[in-house]
């Protein structure tokens, strides 16, 4: 089926929608059999069936589809990491399960499918924006439940707050990046339990 | 020349040292214009004018030459954070003094020459024995700084030792590590300062 002659981007309707879906499911399914880097957009047109161009209309790249993935990817470790925060009650509870969920979910999702772990790495190296708006979102939760802590009187109120997110951010960070990740297995088990002691000793009011 | 018909390892002499350092300074020379990777023990060999059998009676393989020279790289950057922590009087500022030099020797060394950061990133990935004892020295040197701080009253003393050492080790292991190090650049800059504050208030007593 060739759509390359389908009407232009001003003149889309909500279908577009359901047609970026069933290129990015496609392109899913396709990378993580033969892996993002060795694909190409011809490689997928012929996959879906539609003309490379028709693919152009939605994508402006195989790095825009990538993104998609990549940004889906994270998407589902921020709900995995906020429903885990929301089990919670206390903001020191809150914190220690917000270590815990990043790391289980980051290597379930990362590692589960090696080829979908390449997306993500090139999303890390070439900096894609999923990652940027994804550690702004963590650094979001991380600050929401410092406010609630300091607000609560479980955590000291002296150091500004935005330097306390960052810090605490910073310690995350190895456990939330994939390259970096891959790096730490030997410490997956215990680092979360061990970093959010150290955090939550640094946050004693 | 050839020297595959000296004398075996039982009878080496105190001349078997140069011979050595020999070795290790070409190879190190090699690896940084050719990449560690790409060199083989047969191209040393005629770089160094020796047979690759004579190599052989004194590394028993690539990896054992690239130890050396990691073992090498490594004891520098040791050196260098025991200087920086040493011209500090009180715990507190060896602390900070210790993630600072870290970070900064380390980028320094890992990455003046990325043909070295290649060795280095060998060895980490597999491991290598002088990665092993490089890690123990620094949680030892973290040790040494907490008992100083612990005995004068600088550090709280509820938390059991080894877990203090072992989640500080954790905080600093990104900098440490030159793959890691690699996703860091971004945040060399302002970690050693955020990170050690954050930990100096998680020792507070």
């Amino acid at each position: 089926m060739n759509k390359s002659d389908t009407p232009a981007a001003s003149t889309r309707g909500p279908a577009d929608h359901d047609v970026r879906d069933q290129i990015v499911a496609a392109a899913k399914e396709h990378f993580s059999h033969y892996g993002y880097e060795k694909t190409t957009v011809s490689d997928l047109a012929k996959v879906i069936g539609f003309s490379k161009a028709y693919i152009y209309k939605f994508f402006e790249s195989k790095q825009a589809i990538g993104e998609m993935i990549c940004g889906g990817c994270l998407g589902e470790i921020e709900a995995d990491i906020r429903a885990a925060v929301n089990e919670a009650d206390r903001p020191p509870e809150k914190l220690r399960r917000l270590f815990k969920a990043a790391v289980d979910s980051s290597l379930r999702l990362f590692f589960q499918d090696r080829k979908l772990y390449e997306i993500a790495a090139s999303a890390c190296i070439e900096r894609w924006r999923p990652t940027l708006v994804y550690e702004q979102r963590i650094q979001e939760l991380i600050r929401e439940i410092l406010q609630e802590g300091r607000q609560s009187g479980d955590f000291e109120r002296k150091t500004p707050l935005d330097e306390t997110v960052m810090a605490i951010y910073l310690v995350m960070r190895p456990f939330l990046n994939p390259l970096i990740l891959q790096q730490s297995f030997d410490y997956a088990e215990v680092a979360p339990g061990q970093l959010s002691s150290l955090v939550l000793r640094s946050l004693s009011p």
